[in-house]
C-alpha cells in the first residue's frame, strides 16, 4: 500500500493547497492513504474543529500535531470524540486526546498512526523512546503497517528514533522544522526515514512567517506580529510504499507540489 | 566562476573521501574553487595542522570550521598564520584566528570566504547579524564573490541569515546540523541559499558517530565514547554558480558523492 | 552613600508594596538613591507610562528592565523620552531605550546605572560583557558610583560577570530569577554582589504567577493563563553602602521586607 | 528527628570540609542523620568508590547525586551493591543505581531518601513529576519522613516540585545551581522547602571552578581546563526538623560552615 505524509500545514494557504490538491494527488499517485500533522494550520498555530473538517473532507484521512496541539482550545472537543487524529503520545498521561490512532487505508489495510514529540531543543516532554514502546505494545499485533510522526528539533534525536524503530514500524518521519531534508531513506531493516519533510504553506518567508516580522524581531529584539507568509506556497511531504503483510517499506519518496500544479490536479480529481 | 562547498567533514572516513575525491571532482564539475568546513575532521571533532595540510594537498582551497573550532589546540598555529582557513568571525574579539579570509579561484577571481555561528539551541555567542555587517564592510569593495558558511542549528536562524544577507554575498550555505536539506534555492536578490549542505562522512551512524553508542546514551544516560562511524561514507555539499561581475549566484545545486563512485573520480584525476 | 535596589516588581501585589513601602525604606535605612528592576510590573510581564510614573512618583530613582522590556509597547514613550530608565544594554544596537543613564542621588552623587541580560539559557541576545566594557567607556570618568542589573538565569554567569566587573562598578546585583540567593558578599577589588536580589510581589504562587495554573501547564500540557498571585506579598531587593570617592561598596545586606510592616513604613513616612 | 543535607560536594576542598567537620556537626547541632550530594566530588565531577567510602566514614549517611552521576564509571559498583546511595530516580528504567533508599537515623527513624533531576535548561530526561509519584508510591507506608534532592537548575521548575510534594514529603531542597537561595521555608501543607541549599567546596571561583579559567573561555572562546578552585571553602547546607511521626517539618534553617571553623569542630568530635 501506499501513503503520503503531509508536513505542517501552515495557515490558510496551507489548508489551500492542501484542500485543492489532494483528491489529484490521489489519482496521481494512486495514494491508498493521506496522513498531514496539521499543528499549524490555525493562523499558523495550533487547529480548530471547522479546519479539521475541512482537511478530512478534502481527503486527509488521519491528521497528527506537535508541539502547537492545544494552542487553539476549541480543538478539544475533536481530540475527544475523534478516531482519526492524534495528540502527542509523550505528552503527561492525563493530556486530552488519543495517543494513537487506527485507520483504514482505501485498500483495506488497517494502519496504526502515532506522534511524539522530541526533547532535545524544545520545552520539556516526557520520554520519546518509552512512549514509543508504549503505544507499539498497545497497538492490535494484526495492525502491521505503523507510522510514527516524529516531531522534532534535532537531526540527532531524528535519527536515533530512526534507529531505535527501524523495523519495528513502517516508517518515521519528521515534522517540526518546517524544511524537508534531502535524506530519505530505507533504513537497514526495513523503515523509512526522513529527518524532516518540510512544511505546507507559503515558502516566501521564515518557515511560513512573514520574513519582515521575523527578521525584525531578530534584529531589533522589537516584538512582532508573525503572521503567516503569502508567496511561494507549497505542500511538502514524503510518498511511502509498504508492505502490507511484513509493513515495512519498500521505497520513500520526497514530494513537493507547487501551487501552479493545483489547476492540473484539480481537473485530474473533477474528472475522475 | 563555480564553487564546491563541502559540509563538516567528519573523521578519517569524511577525510578519506576529500582527499581521494577533490581532484576528480575540480574535474568533472569544472570547478573553479573548493571550500570545505572541516570542524569535525580530527577524530570527529577539531582540526589538526597535519589534516589540514591534507586536506589543502588535496584540492581543497579554503577551509572553513564551527563550534569546534579549538577542540585541538594544535590548531592555533594555522589559524595564526594560514591565509585560507577562517574561524566563526562571531567569536569574542580575541579569539584566535582571522574572521575573514580571500582566495584566488582558478579563474583568477578573488572569493571573499567567512563562516558564523547561529545562537539558536546553540552555546552562547555574539550576534553574527553585526559579525556579517562587519565582514562585509572590511572585505575589500573589488572582492565581489563572497561566500558565507552559516554553522548552526535552527532553520529559522540559517533562514533569516539567507534573507539578511540576500543580494549582499554569493551564497549563504549552512552546516552543523550534518544533514542536508533539501531546499537549495537562489534567493530573490540573488543569493545561493541552502539551510544545511549536509556532512561529509559515514552515513550508517548518528551524524557521523557510532549509532550503538550514541543510542546507549540517549536512552539510558551512560556515557559512551562516540566514536566516528564507518560505514556508508558521502561527501554531501553544494555546488553554486556565481557571476563573477555581479557576485550574484546564477545556479545552486546540491552534490551528493557516493564512496564507490571514488574510483571513478580517481582515475579521472590521474587521466587529465 | 547608601542605595537600594529592589528585584523585579511584579504585577499590581508589587507595585503596591513599593508604592506604599518605599518613602519609608528611605527613611528606616537613611536611602540616598532607590532603584528598582520593573520588567513584570504590568500584569505580571512590562511596564507601561502609567506605572512608570506611580513608582517614579513613589520614590523610586531609577528603573531597570529585562527580558520583558518590549513586552507592553506603551513604554516606548518613556524609554524614549524619560532620562532615569534603562533597557537592556546588549540588546541589538536599534533597540529603543537608552543604555545606561545618570541619575543624582539625595547626597548629590551621580550614579550610573544600568542592565545587562545574560545569554545562558536565555533568548539569544548580545554579548553582555562587550556591552559592559562599552557602557563603562561611555560613563563620564566623574560618575564613580555605577551601578550594574544582570538580569540571568545561570549562576555561573553571574559569577562571571560580578568577577568580570569586581573593582569597576560599584555592584553587580542580579535579578530575573526571582528567588533571592544568600550569596551576597564584597568582591575582593570591592564590587558589592549577589547572584539575584528577588523579586518583589506575592510568594506564595510559582515566581509570582498563580501556582495552580504554572502546575497544571507543567504537570499536563495544557496551556493556562499565568495570572499573578495574591498571597504572602514581599519586597526583596539589596542595600549597598558605596564610598562616593572610590566607586567602590563597603557593605551589602539583603532587604526583605514583608505587607505586615507597610503599616509601620506608612506611618514612619507620614510623620516624617 | 533533625537532618542535615549537605550541597553538592565539589573536589577535594569540598571533601576535606566534610571529613572533618560532620562528625562534630553531629554534635553541635544534634543531628540525626546527614545526607550530602556528592555528584561533583571527584575532581569536581563524578564520585568514585574510595570518596564514597571515605564520606561514609566521615559520618555521610545518605548519597545523593545529580546529572554527573556517572562520569566516574567506577563508581557502578559503589551503585549496584550499597544501599545508602541513589541515582537520580528519573533516568531511563535501565540506567545503573537504585531510585531510592531507605536509611535509619540515629533517633531509629526510617528515612526514605531519593534525588530528581529538573528537566529545564537541563539535559532531556524523564518527566520528574511521574518519578517522584512512583518512589513515593514504592517507598514503605510506614517510611513517613521521606527526603527529596530535587537537582534542578530553574527556580520555577523547584517551587513547582515543592508545591507538587507539598504535604507528601518531609523535605524537598535542590541542588545544581551551586548557589545558596534565601527562600528557605515550610510550604503550607507541611514539607520543607529551599530551592537550592548551595555547594560545599570553594567559594572564591565561578561554582567552585578555578575563576580564571571560567572566566578566559568565557569571555574568549578558547578552551580551558575548570581545574577546582582552592580558597574560601564553606560547606553549604539546611537542617530540617521533622516530625517523624507525621513525617512533616517543623522546622528549616540555612547552614554555611566556614573553614575557621573547622577547628573548633574537630575539637568537639575528639573531646565527645
Ligand atoms: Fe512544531
Ligand atoms: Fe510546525
Ligand atoms: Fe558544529
Ligand atoms: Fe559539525
Ligand atoms: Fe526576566
Ligand atoms: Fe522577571
Ligand atoms: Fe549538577
Ligand atoms: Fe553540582
Amino acid at each position: 500500500m501506499r501513503l503520503l505524509f503531509i508536513g505542517d500545514i501552515v495557515g490558510s494557504p496551507g489548508r489551500e493547497i492542501v484542500t485543492r490538491g489532494v483528491a489529484g494527488l490521489v489519482l496521481r499517485h494512486q495514494l491508498d492513504l493521506v496522513i498531514a500533522n496539521a499543528e499549524n494550520s490555525a493562523g499558523g498555530s495550533g487547529l480548530t474543529p471547522q479546519i479539521y473538517r475541512k482537511l478530512v473532507k478534502a481527503g486527509v484521512d488521519a491528521i497528527t500535531l506537535g508541539d502547537h496541539v492545544y494552542r487553539r482550545k476549541e480543538i478539544y472537543s475533536v481530540l475527544d470524540s475523534s478516531e482519526n487524529i492524534v495528540r502527542p503520545a509523550n505528552l503527561p498521561g492525563e493530556a486530552r486526546g488519543r495517543r494513537w490512532a487506527i485507520v483504514e487505508a482505501r485498500d483495506g489495510t488497517q494502519v496504526g498512526i502515532c506522534c511524539l514529540l522530541g526533547q532535545l531543543f524544545m520545552k520539556p516532554i516526557d520520554n520519546p523512546w518509552v512512549a514509543a514502546d508504549r503505544v507499539l505494545a498497545e497497538l492490535p499485533t494484526e495492525v502491521k503497517v505503523r507510522f510514527v510522526d516524529f516531531h522534532a528539533e534535532a537531526t540527532s534525536e531524528a535519527q536515533v528514533m530512526g534507529r531505535y524503530l527501524d523495523g519495528r514500524v513502517s516508517a518515521v518521519l519528521g515534522t517540526h522544522t518546517h524544511v524537508p531534508t534531502a535524506d530519505e531513506c530505507i533504513l537497514p531493516e526495513g523503515t523509512a526515514f526522513q529527518c524532516d519533510v518540510g512544511m505546507t504553506g507559503p515558502h516566501d518567508g521564515i518557515l511560513g512567517r512573514r520574513a519582515d516580522r521575523v527578521m525584525e524581531t531578530m534584529l531589533t529584539a522589537n516584538p512582532t506580529q508573525f503572521d503567516v507568509a503569502t508567496g511561494d506556497v507549497r505542500l511538502n511531504g514524503a510518498i511511502v510504499d509498504v508492505n502490507p503483510e511484513t509493513g515495512l517499506a519498500t521505497a520513500i519518496e520526497r514530494l513537493c507540489v507547487l501551487e501552479k500544479e493545483l489547476a492540473e490536479l484539480e481537473s485530474l480529481a473533477t474528472n475522475s
